[in-house]
């Protein structure tokens, strides 16, 4: 249950306030060369710190402690520890529901659970996704497969789709998609934080350079295990593939892309026809929360059944969209290295390839 | 991989234009009173005929041939077939792509494959999708939780939340959820017909009754597998729980659902924290894009990689999200009475309950 | 849990006094030829009759209804029917546990179970494993793996291994692997019938052909796999590789199977090292306990906890190890298929022969 | 792939030369109680030292990372790190494949692969096994359910069953099944320590407070589940469940159980029936082939090709069945605790129980 993945798979383990998060990464193909660079600036693009994210920063130097040799993967499961060192469990008050936040249903499902600092539902876990889905990206770079992610809205504005800058993204201090936002961007953060507050955004996502015929129908279709991989991400609420949300309001004769040539002449079906990849880039939209975490004050119960006043201390982030950006990507670039593995038995024609 | 569910499964096999659609039921608990005619009026609910559905009209008797004993479960596995009658193979022509159909993206993937009718991609395969969720209702409706879905939106018409009536949608036409906007709706729909074209539309999903913390962190969040669940169902591109896509323009102190005397004062959460049930009404709205079969000519290729004109035959709905309604609830209910089978050794204390 | 398989997996459905058996195949490559005449030989051999099986003999036709296009797999899920028209519930008083049966568990776990003729856990749900195995033999064929079984003990009569003769297995009617014991066999099976009493077998299987390293480390194993499938088989109690028992009272230097010039001086290991294929033949023997069914009067109890004497009517196996060569072959087969499969992604360049 | 279990499910990881051998259990249900010390004694069961194991004696001192609070679980996964610290990796030439190890398997599969002291495939790995298995007996002591096994055979040597004494056994240096056999025992064990020669063994397990109909039908049955764990330990060849190879030479009327006042008059089924518990103690006997590693001059090959001859250096278990038993009572534990969590959700019945 705390796997993700059917032939590359990844558990992870920890809590916020325990001595490590760490993940194990099983189905990885041997012989792939393992690039310590990309997993260490992976785990940059999460950290937090400077004026625009959570106070808590982590070093996240990764430690590998299995399924490597000489560099590259042997086949076996790759394990990586991650310390915990900034942990301040005094900021917690365990004995009250955070609003908005995991404590209450956990609490109610399991009794005996560690709710410092979020425990198992800490933003904090998803360190473990991000080691994952470096090494998935890994993977798909031998294929030319690539997964980009960035900001495209917060709060109320919103960046136009023909101005998105993925290489821009990668650089921005926000992951935000277009340079001419970012400014606005981070005085709507800065005022948020100035009030107690916190907002909601938007990241886009798309992946370049699939085979046709990725994903496995009817109820493993890629665009089902994504949508199942994204919504697993903390403070996810919403997705919608290409034309998404608008397709629902238009005409089968404007949402249908034409094929003309060998090439699709838009891209409103977001890169998946009966939920498999067409060739062309998936595109996708993921509709984040706000961090639920405020310093405002606000109405909730403690675990006795009293109704208390709660205003939250600790450090936390004003925004999770920013640092989901790198969730995201890691998230599909799991789905996506997976859907490659179990295409690879799909027909006896890729069979004879191997073996004969 | 045709599969769907953990501990409460099921299978489905069966072409568009082959003798049968079948579903195989596995982990249904022994002991279950199987209520009939509710399976077959949660087929009727599916079926087509009318002005507004398509005219293929298949009598869908369900033929249960395994798993049931003196009209109870018995822990067996559970098979349902359903007769296919009123194929037209003829209408279609295999060699062409039709456009925003998965012929391309399964042709490109296994090469010998049937498409005829859209063959495992079709529609109608969402049979075995309406018995095996009309299992999980039963199973459900033992501990009194509920599972409702209507048409809430229609091409740009919208039915607003506060009017949304679950009770008047069964009996819809369309399933509509407000009786004042089925007019229009319908109007829209025949003009569509004229047109040879098709719409999109919106459902929305509510679920009453569940117990807190349904859901298993942190990868098989009750909201991951709704997520899952709902977007494997053909032409869904989009999905957002609670507040959902306005959740990402909103602040915390908006967002956040205070509790007060055991009560959410608000439900933005749509009924989900860190993912489990926290025992609020699940709230669900799912994107439809329009009918991909449309008789207006469109650009496409075939299968010899030549450019074509095509103005589709056949009989289609022009709008799949009406008949889209009854498959959203199979699918959450079939995720719901997973999550409960799920979590029933979640803690020795269930466990001793059981077993002491 | 009415399936078996990772990659190529099997669900099978339908009780002994049911409508019917049905099975259903995931996961076969598209493309691969049907070879309807195998699979019917398949049935033939396990089927009953003669004087040496049970008098419950059914016709076992096969009707495939779905996963098939112009001769070849689709890459779609394959399920088949075969109707049971022979039952004759009136010869079971299903309140009473026969001893040795699964009656006595199948009630206390699920209370509501049909114990006619056995129900689900009658030898009769070997024909789905048949059927499945058919097909993993045609995949294996198309890379020269071939799975042979037959007889090599009957009570306590065993055939020496060095007269083993697979190709006379094939045509004997007790599926007997030396032509010079099948009429000792044969005296041993009509003495045992007279007595209303049964034997058990000892079932020999080869698997020839598979390349080296198949099977998946290091809790899938091809020895635990195989172990696995072997042992869901009814009636058997123990089973061995290669040297096996005799393994055990070894010494190293006499076990230890020594390589030179590319080739395996002994196969002690059963072709197995680590778990995985060495390349040599599989070697695997399974012993089968007598039929439970017996004519003999026996004591037992009822379902209203009184103890009762039993004289069992029906037809049955004298000896379930006869028809069980065929289901050893078969579960054989597809975890063999299975590894194939399961091997296609366990490393880069396999990818890679496949993507680029 | 790295992973055993369904509801209650292990993953391991690290190589035999890497720092650590971890384990990560999923499932366990939250609220037990964990009992550091059975722990840390099965552990010390397991290790080596002495005149009669491996002189690399780890320290073995697990660290728990996760899953715990106050000292009970809390439903989140529990992660166990255990440091390696006493290879020595100069006595392995890992160019040359070792005589019935696992080397010559793992070569060909992955071809990169770290074959330093076994890697994967070494008995270092059954640390992981022990320490799960060391979980799932805290969880069924909560049930009343014991799993014991120690030495029943050593090469040609056999302890009768007669005498089996479990208790004496889990002081027995050799976890020896009877003490009037120890001190030939240890004898053949010098012997083949002199003779730089390796001996095989066989172990008994017994369970025993098990409910009725635990396991689930056909392909997970209790007895085919025990078999897939047993077969995936590292040198096991064979296995027999209750009369076993002998029910393969008995009459039916000989094999029978019957069973008068709810009590079976003999346990030749070993405590299952159609594969689930029969509420008898399952009786299970396992066999273990000889060490591989021995130090006698062996023929064998060179990565490269080449016939070579290899006298073994490094330190080895003259009989690996002797530290056998305890990782099958782990793995048999494994079975049995996921057994109990699958059979939760059996029946209406049961859940009702939790739910209502």
């Amino acid at each position: 249950m705390n796997s993700f993945g059917l032939k590359l798979s990844f558990s992870s383990f920890g809590e916020s306030h325990g001595p490590y998060i760490g993940v194990l990464i099983d189905g990885l193909p041997a012989g792939l060369l393992i690039d310590l660079e990309l997993l260490q600036s992976e785990l940059y693009k999460r950290q937090a710190g400077g004026k625009y994210k959570t106070k808590r920063v982590e070093k996240d130097e990764p430690q590998i402690i299995s399924g490597l040799y000489k560099g590259r993967s042997t086949g076996a499961p790759v394990a990586v520890l991650v310390a915990n060192t900034e942990q301040r469990s005094k900021d917690y008050d365990t004995s009250i529901f955070r609003p908005a936040h995991a404590d209450f249903t956990y609490y109610h499902k399991y009794k005996n659970v560690d709710l410092r600092g979020g425990g198992r539902a800490s933003a904090r876990e998803s360190v473990a996704r991000v080691i994952a889905g470096a090494f998935a990206k890994m993977l798909l770079k031998e294929f030319n497969i690539f997964v980009e992610a960035g900001l495209c809205a917060l709060s109320k504005l919103e960046i136009k789709p023909c101005n998105y800058d993925f290489a821009y993204a990668k650089k921005s201090e926000l992951n935000a998609l277009d340079p001419s936002y970012e400014k606005s961007f981070k005085k709507l953060i800065l005022k948020a934080i100035d009030e107690g507050d916190s907002l909601g955004a938007a990241v886009f996502l798309r992946a370049r350079g699939l085979k046709i015929g990725l994903g496995e129908p009817l109820y493993d279709k890629l665009s089902a295990r994504l949508a199942f991989a994204i919504m697993s991400i903390n403070a996810v609420k919403a997705l919608e593939f290409g034309l998404g949300i608008k397709a629902a309001s238009s005409k089968g004769s404007e949402n249908n892309d034409s094929l003309i040539n060998n090439k699709f002449q838009s891209n409103n079906s977001g890169g998946l026809l009966g939920g498999l990849s067409n060739g062309d880039d998936i595109r996708l939209k993921v509709y984040f929360k706000p961090t639920p975490s405020i310093y405002k004050q606000q109405d909730t119960m403690n675990i006795r059944g009293e109704n208390v006043k709660l205003s939250l201390k600790g450090r936390h982030d004003p925004c999770v969209g920013i640092r989901g950006c790198v969730v995201v990507e890691a998230m599909c670039a799991l789905v996506l290295a997976d859907a490659l593995l179990l295409d690879a038995s799909s027909s006896l024609d890729k069979l004879k390839k191997i073996y004969e």
